[in-house]
């Protein structure tokens, strides 16, 4: 089994290779990429290569591939959303204007499909490609969607909506990544064990990520304190805060929901949110969803690569930022 | 050989039923492919196939891929160059927003993707989709670079930037408009005719219509008189005009370009720059890239598919608009 960092490296590595082009929407399209990141998706599709035999090695370029299409959503979703600052750098139509952030979206997009149809392993077997690549385009034409249903939400919160939207948003992918390891592997038998992992996995993270938008640290997570409250946005754990609050909680929630307001205040209204057991509430709902990823890989082989896997769903419930 | 006016069928009805979601972004999608337009590029695809011995119907969803290209690529550029129309419509960013416009690129994009992947002659040899993907995304990767160089050009005006400029933003989608009619056929042996043939055709239409971009008949065309001297472009057209201007009519233009200016100035302008001969100037040139692209198709057997890419030189040469 590769060691994480190396994998990171590798990915990381690969991608700044393809990505070296003398324009400047070359060095756009790097801007968020050389910003960091969690590297959780290629991380999935390594993982679930070599649980079913293969080296990490062989799978690099399909694992470049899908932080790619992470990359090139994240960059656009920005200039949809209009926002500022993403890994702690400002994003990249801030930087290098609208028009080439547009732009370094569609080449990162293309650039996925290029790492794509470089991996050996995949282009040996165009049947393996064939289900990669398409693996890929379903999980863009939902992450489309997902934004879609994001920058028009209902008015009022609705629970299937939400799972809907975050199933879009973040599972697509995850499953999409999980995947191509399986399709890479040619042992097409675990390609459900696959996608229920990531089907788990995604909505687990999403719904632990919307939790942080609430009670996360501002110094671990890099945010405004209580920022999806700041924004408005319309989530699972912000609705469940209203409903748990007492009439008191819920009249100071709603004053400052969509709206700017001081840290101070907005610090108060964290800590009494903390203080009527939120966290608990909904990391139970994310904890049964992290059950069912695990549960999926059950049929898989024991290995230190399946360990890994399992791991990262509890870091995905563990984590703090 | 299937009528053109039956493949145009064909493909839009093919297009209308894979954008035919309830989400907005599935209109946003639709709105500049129901405009119209010539859908030149997946004739390319149909004629290349049939010349080589496939029927058209089996090639449609290939051929819709490359429409679905050019869509998506025509979508972000009008935002990118603020444009307010397009094929007589208000472009998609002026009628949905430009988020909904981004976010339809990427739809279009994807969904090209998806279009050849279930093209069933593709499918059922993936090394004929893992070819024509590749094709695709090569091509997608020249059109960013070709329109980076279009928002950032030199300040002064260079042939051989322009040469690279319209191979990236044209020549490249014709390319692999054809080469996947040639994948899709497997007889790869004819690879280098179908990117010879799509280089000097691109090549070629680009510069009829930057010489229709100023002498184009504005009810034609369907764009304002001199409408490239009002948007102060650097073609190959508009430099020779000025390299052959008197000094006096030279002054003329350099006073109207890119700059806001009446009808009658403009038509005025125009009308001399006919009269000093540019057309037949610019259309030699043009003639030498047609002619390059009739020779490319000598190793191609004869058949009435043959006879309809001639036919399309000739008609990217006489257009009006």
């Amino acid at each position: 089994m590769m060691d994480h960092s190396e994998i990171v490296a590798r990915v990381d590595s690969f991608i700044s290779d393809l990505l070296n082009g003398n324009l400047d929407v070359y060095k756009a399209s790097m801007h968020l990429v050389s910003a960091g990141g969690k590297r959780l998706r290629p991380l999935l599709t390594v993982r679930f290569y070599e649980s079913l035999g293969g080296r990490a090695e062989d799978i690099i370029e399909a694992a470049a591939a899908v932080e790619l299409v992470h990359n090139f959503t994240l960059v656009h979703d920005d200039i949809m959303d209009n926002d500022d600052y993403r890994r702690g750098v400002p994003t990249v139509h801030r930087v290098y204007g609208q028009p080439k952030a547009i732009l370094a979206g569609d080449l990162l997009f293309a650039e996925a499909y290029k790492a794509l149809s470089m991996s050996r392993v995949l282009n040996r077997d165009p049947e393996r490609f064939l289900r990669s690549s398409m693996a890929l385009t379903n999980n863009v034409i939902l992450i489309c969607e997902g934004q879609e249903m994001d920058i028009t939400p209902p008015s009022k919160f609705n629970e299937n909506f939400y799972y809907e939207l975050i199933r879009r948003k973040t599972s697509a992918l995850f499953i999409a990544s999980a995947t191509i390891g399986v399709y890479a592997s040619g042992k097409y038998e675990y390609e459900n064990a696959a996608r229920a992992y990531g089907d788990g996995l995604g909505v687990a993270f999403q719904i632990v990520d919307d939790l942080l938008g609430i009670v996360g640290d501002a110094k671990e997570t890099g945010k405004p304190v209580g920022s999806d409250l700041r924004e408005g946005k319309r989530t699972l754990p912000i609705s469940m805060a209203i409903n748990l609050a007492d009439e008191e909680l819920k009249k100071m929630i709603l004053e400052v929901y969509g709206k700017p307001s001081s840290d101070g205040k907005m610090q108060d209204i964290v800590s009494r949110i903390k203080s009527i057991g939120l966290e608990d509430k909904v990391l139970k709902i994310a904890r049964k969803y992290a059950d069912s990823a695990l549960k999926s890989l059950e049929m898989i082989p024991e290995s230190d690569s399946k360990r890994s896997l399992e791991e990262l769903v509890e870091l995905a419930i563990r984590r703090k930022k």
